[in-house]
């Protein structure tokens, strides 16, 4: 039962220490080469796909009552694919009947069937990347990367942390208490792993595998039986995940049920009911505030993980790489038509505009800046629509159309069937339109009385609605040291001064704690330790040695 | 600001290697002798407490309206003690004043203070003994271990596991992304540990230091201004403790309102006031389910740890030292009267009785040898005072007196005034008073078909009620492992053959996880390292290095 774990132990050992000292590094690579993944695995993704459309998707052994599924491409194809699909009895039935051997397997059997699941997973980036590019709309480049390594990274750093959690502490122990002169007593001490019991794990259409793996793999590590219940949009790629821990998990000899899809369609979905069973403990849910509230006031059995929506935000107070600023801003924007949960929405601009190394710049310099710097980065069609990718989900078209009457337009948003180019607004501060969360193609450039008032404003939204990321451009150095204290405050992860090849809305695994939970974006922070410890509980049984 | 910590360095870094190896260990001698605390140091503690009473309890600077108390020792004489008592707004902002300071004051600085709170709290151990004693109605011996050096045995290792947590990742990375020919990404980046928010702690009548030491000291050096409400029977040993706080927090140069005492009258509480405020984001309480429940269902802005009631257990399926089990269960049912939320209740004996180095013994010589037992214990009036102490809340006394018809008498509880003696009666399995917890000197000897209905019924009842301890004596290896299984997976710590000097109700810190959260005694366990995560989140600030 340990073989794979022995196989995979050098990949653990390192997840763990890049976790400590928090540097930069990944086993799997997020290049989609053939240099890398072989010559032919680029082709052979693209078949391996294309053979799973218009079929039944294969799930060996799963409960199944009916066959479901209706996901369109957001680039045009009805995908044709159906699951297994189980009434939410079934499926708990199944995950509750893998339950004691999932927690009697041990540490080490189910952290080896994590890591082979991922390296598995890994290997297979290429049929992946199609999977989430036609669920999601992201461009391949991006589906392939936060689609497959960077999301195995998140898998596998929440594995690492499952693992360094459940062996912190010794497991047995010898407890010798001096008595004087007397003997002393001497325990023999033993510490046991407990789970918790049964772990939902809620899917969503934008990134169904990296905002899902930390939580199934939190989950599964720590011998909690999962129920993976993607967005009804976007369940091909969760599906192949599922396939692939089920596999490992037979193979180890372990109950497949152990890993459970539970498949529905949209306007009928079973997510209230899973969510509410008492069996369920675990809860890990990526999604709308909305939704998220209702959990948290109805799943009260369980524990509950999310990441919610927020307004994300970029201060900008002075730049000594005007161009640069404006480059870096326009991708961030740019990216997946602003469909990350980390994309900035507001820019906060000082009204009488900002120093730059190309002399003062206005307000309007600045925000028609940031508009050209967009333009020049879509002006080639291929290139544009590898960066904006496709709208996931219709609705988001709609707000960005909506959106143009919010403001004066600075550059408008291209509409074309599923594809929206990010729309740009001019507004004054306090302006309602960018108090909340306008999801998409959609940006607020915000007049400010001065840089310090931006940066209040930043902060002040990311308290009371929640923010994931906030930018700063700034060269005054006590300005930027006020900014952090704010930011931090807020409970936001800052980035300062960013150009070139590295954007805001980039959160790498292994260093950047994703989410800090301290605001209403969120109560829970990919991987820190609090998103594993609530998993396992530990029991201890004592006797006297003699 | 460190020179706290680095005086109590060596002593923090012995408990974080006790808490890994889970060895016996403890800086703070838990034996009131002259030789380890000072020749005059007992008549020094019963000084200072006799100078306590019938005076106004003095706290520089706390925040105060009027002067409340109205403590009544068990063991006779009213304390006549009072305390600044202030309105919840009044401390509510005192806390929240004292928030930004205590935040920014930095791990060290506050690992400082608490190591050196904890050293001087165990010089005045003498005097919290008295304390102790008169509020809870221990014993003194018990009162000083219980009350003083266990109980900051319980507070170090909260501030070791607080410190390991808040220093288990870098603080700040170089973080390095090679960029094929081009020159690598490089990011500063760093991390900062934001607390959460006002922390309240809710004491209990039995145990105020011991059981509230743990979330004090967790939430204090995680940086969280923490307001203890004492209960309005036990206020003296947390007021003590309060004011020692507040004297090193103010010589350190911070807020001495970072901890606040929030004194009431019993039938005019503040608690639900105080626990369903916005700014408080943890609570640490002890007590009823009843209340427990209310305040999961009620304070939602609150993260809550509880340690709850349950009806622990022994099992009894043979014996190689009959003498030496009747003796150690006696002890542990006498106990202070049966008070200790680790005390065993029900004691499940097969019908057919069991086989002992002393030949087979029906279920009567078992009931009846620990009855002996007790009453050999007792039979000295000067050490029955020493192991009983008295009853705390005179509701207990009734309860004991009313639970004589509940079943027959095996050995009838004495009642005294406050002094109460152990009940012991024999029911038959299935009695349905068995099936809840009666707390206090109260045991039932419960006829059971065999040791497995025995083990399923202790770990059934576990499962469904509650327990923080398990006790078995057996001589059949097979079925102790098939025990061992049942209440692990029942959630609760498991004593296998426990005779001479060590008791099922003894849980030592740096080595028993207490409580394990998995059943509904309780959710937190003391202390694993879910007690201190959610006490502060990590926030990030990166940006490029050039």
């Amino acid at each position: 039962m340990t073989e794979l774990f022995d196989r995979h132990r050098p990949m653990l050992d390192a997840a763990l220490a890049a976790m400590r000292t928090r540097e930069c590094w990944s086993p799997f690579p997020e290049t989609p080469s053939g240099k890398i993944y072989g010559d032919s695995a680029r082709a052979e993704g693209a078949a391996a796909f294309e053979a799973l459309m218009g079929k039944p998707f294969d799930l060996p052994g799963h409960p199944e009552a009916r066959k479901l599924g209706a996901e369109v491409s957001p680039f045009g194809p009805e995908l044709g694919i159906t699951y297994p699909a189980a009434p939410v009895e079934s499926l708990i039935a199944a995950a509750e009947a893998a339950r004691p051997a999932l927690a009697s397997a041990g540490i080490e059997a189910r952290t080896g069937i994590c890591l082979e699941a991922l390296a598995r997973l890994n290997a297979m980036s290429f049929a992946m990347a199609n999977a989430v590019m036609h669920t999601t709309g992201q461009a391949f480049a991006m589906a392939f990367q936060a689609g497959g390594p960077h999301a195995q990274d998140r898998g596998l750093e929440a594995v690492a942390m499952a693992w360094d959690e459940m062996t912190r502490f010794a497991a047995d122990a010898r407890w010798e208490k001096p008595q004087g002169k007397a003997a002393p007593i001497v325990l023999e001490k033993h510490w046991r792993i407990v789970p918790v019991g049964l772990s939902l794990a809620i899917g969503c259409n934008t990134f169904p595998t990296w905002n899902s793996y930390s939580g199934i793999f939190a989950s599964l590590a720590t011998g909690n039986p999962v129920i993976v219940k993607p967005h009804p949009a976007a369940i091909l790629p969760l599906a192949l995940s599922v396939r692939v821990l089920r596999a490992v998990l037979a193979e180890a000899g372990l109950p497949a049920d152990a890993v459970l899809l539970a498949v529905d369609l949209s306007g009928a979905e079973i997510t209230r009911d899973l969510a509410t069973r008492p069996e369920v403990k675990l809860i890990d849910y990526t999604g709308s505030n909305t939704f998220g509230g209702w959990l948290r006031a109805t799943a009260t059995q369980a524990r509950i993980f999310t990441e919610e929506a927020g307004v994300n935000t970029i201060t900008i107070g002075g730049t000594d790489d005007f161009d640069g600023m404006c480059a870096n801003i326009a991708f961030s924007l740019a990216l997946y038509s602003g469909q990350m949960c980390t994309a900035p929405q507001n820019i906060y601009v000082p009204e009488a505009g900002i120093d730059t190394d190309q002399g003062h710049k206005s307000f309007d310099d600045v925000a028609t800046g940031i508009a050209a710097a967009v333009d020049g980065l879509l002006a080639d069609p291929a290139r544009a629509a590898g960066v904006l990718g496709a709208i996931a989900n219709p609705a988001t078209v709609e707000r960005a159309a909506k959106a143009r009457g919010l403001g004066r337009i600075l550059r408008d948003t291209t509409i074309d069937g599923r594809l929206a180019s990010p729309l740009i607004l001019a507004v004054t501060d306090g302006d309602p339109a960018c108090d909340e969360e306008c999801f998409g193609p959609i940006t607020f450039v915000v007049a400010v009385k001065d840089t310090d008032t931006g940066i209040a404003r930043a902060a002040d939204l990311a308290r009371r609605k929640g923010a994931i990321t906030a930018a700063l451009y700034d060269t005054d150095e006590e300005r930027i040291t006020r900014a952090i204290d704010s930011f931090a405050q807020a409970g936001v992860n800052l980035s300062i001064n960013l150009t070139g090849n590295i954007y805001v809305n980039q959160s790498a695994a292994f260093s950047d704690f994703h989410v800090t939970g301290a605001n209403p974006a969120g109560n829970a922070s990919l991987t820190d330790t609090a998103f594993v410890t609530p998993r396992f509980r530990r029991v201890m049984w004592r006797r006297p040695v003699h």
